[in-house]
């Protein structure tokens, strides 16, 4: 943890300053990137690709909470929802810019913590630091990140393009981001109940690191690319699986059928369900965060993963006629529904 | 104005609500624009090009007072100072993203008065809205806007790249946005300790709306490409003439010198300077948000520009060890110094 006692106040650097002590972090990986920080715009050259652009957005007490979220993963896991989005598409994320809004109750030293994660992320999936800004806030940390990743062009995955009778496949597995956001939130509410009890995340490890360092499936992004297979629609399970489907359905204008007994959740996650009294299929349909890809693939490329761990067949593409079916494992059928994630009820 | 009782709240029809309302406004104009909103990511191409990025970040009461700032042009205002760093590149924007944390104080059609601005500047300047975030914030209105542009690799314009001997050139005129703002605050303190009085801005409207609607200066990167002449650096003014011949010369490894008297300023701004009893330099070497260019060329290149009234020589770049030179109207030499912009200072 910080000293207290020794913490530099922001106003002591200045914005110049901060951004002098960013750029003496940052190293440079990608031939694709000219000119990084220190210019009025980076400079970036892609040779015959596709460049995918996305962004997001994260506010504190929204998506976040100080209270159990270390600054450091909280900046890794600021990049990897960018970059899930980039392998979403079926590319490669190569630069990110990150902005900042900062309350001063925040020290340099914090926010020196939060870049090791932001910079950490960038070695960990060859990304570079290319630009930003950082300012001030009323209250809270705003943090503001838009990656940059490239594709051939034949290679981009839209959500649009699924087939009827595809089959829907899910890498990793799921509800386990979610599990760990319930477990964190029942040992804070004890915390402050009785601020002297030691929070029990004994054994816990695995839900907790899928909650707070997520990580971006570019592994996968590589594995399809050596297999030759090409998803007919792919999206990221930042919002949970129900919300995701209806995604690439109502967008390729297909509806879906998934059978519950093959949707991958790990031990851990269903340990923690049992002791929470959480079903698990809830946590995996509408939790989010797993940062998981979901995708469909033509029924003749089944083949190609069927022996592969990391994927699993979960369903199919049906008539848009037949909606959007979850059936269940005991034999039943039910509807799947998603209000998405509604970040203004979520409001305190 | 808005009318108070018709307003519908954000939480009513949702981030996804908000995110289709948005792209229903969305009309794209760019040919490298291949996928706006509505996937993970945007998809661009852009062949035989560089690609400029750059990124901003606006926070309420930092760098906006919505007590005088009205929403429309805000977003213009948001847009704008991302398109002229395009500009100062030497390129051409083509696309932004849009991300905005506001608080629940906002309505729906508050949102839609902010985009109608943002909407309009990328209708003037032929850019495309490809994508963004919608969240909600504690306090006040964030906006995180990063914007897209390209150039052919032999056209981009760094900063560090002056030569000694070269003239230094401004666009337009200097200090307007400035003195904009110090009326605004005036009418603002007078309206606080006393509502009832209305707001005196009349005659005014030249510096208002250098203030409050300020313009990017891709008409002179178009002028430059037909005259054929690419300055040696460049950069925009969102800091002050000081601030940025110093980010020109020190990137470079040079001094300037720079005469008082070539500096220009609007017959507006002198006005204004004389009520407020403010010096008009200051207003031009320290005030920022003019969004003009602020360059450097060849002796040989100066029969270019002699006659174009949008340009001006304000003086030259020297040694290094001459460091940075202002000569003023009475004959004497002052140091220019610069401090930057601190919005960690800026915080209430």
């Amino acid at each position: 943890m910080l000293d207290n006692k020794k913490l530099t106040p922001l106003s002591a650097i200045g914005e110049f300053g901060l951004i002098k002590r960013i750029q003496e972090k940052v190293t440079i990986q990608q031939i694709s990137t000219h000119k990084a920080i220190g210019d009025d715009a980076a400079v970036l050259e892609f040779i015959g690709k596709q460049i995918l652009l996305t962004t997001d957005m994260l506010t504190e007490n929204v998506h976040f909470n100080l209270m159990y979220t270390p600054l450091k993963h909280l900046g890794y896991k600021s990049v990897i929802v960018n970059l899930s989005d980039i392998c979403a598409m079926n590319g490669t994320p190569s630069q990110i810019t990150v902005s900042l809004a900062v309350s001063n109750r925040f020290s340099v030293e914090a926010i020196d913590e939060l870049y090791e994660g932001i910079l950490l992320a960038c070695e960990n999936y060859g990304v570079d630091l290319v630009g930003g800004d950082t300012t001030s806030s009323q209250s809270g940390l705003i943090i503001s990140i838009t990656a940059i990743g490239h594709a051939n062009a034949d290679d981009v995955v839209y959500r649009n393009s699924a087939q009827k009778g595809d089959l829907v496949c899910v890498t990793g597995d799921l509800g386990a981001a979610y599990m760990g956001l319930q477990l964190l939130e029942r040992e804070k509410e004890i915390y402050k109940a009785n601020p002297g009890i030691q929070p029990d995340l004994q054994g816990n490890d695995y839900i907790l690191k899928r909650q707070l360092k997520p990580e971006a499936r570019l592994d996968i992004v590589e594995l399809m690319h050596s297999l030759k297979l090409k998803p007919t629609a792919m999206i990221d399970i930042s919002d949970g699986l129900s919300s995701e489907i209806m995604h690439i359905g109502l967008d390729s204008g297909l509806g879906a059928k998934i059978y519950e007994a093959k949707i991958p959740i790990a031990e851990e996650t269903l340990k923690m369900a049992v002791e929470l009294n959480i079903d698990p299929t809830i946590s995996a349909m509408s939790g989010g965060e797993d940062y998981e890809l979901l995708f469909t693939i033509r029924p003749e490329d089944y083949e190609k993963i069927k022996n592969l761990p990391d994927f699993t067949v979960i369903g199919t593409m049906t008539d848009v006629s037949d909606g959007f079916k979850l059936l269940t494992r005991d034999g039943s059928t039910v509807q799947i529904t998603s209000q998405g994630y509604n970040a203004f009820l979520e409001q305190s």
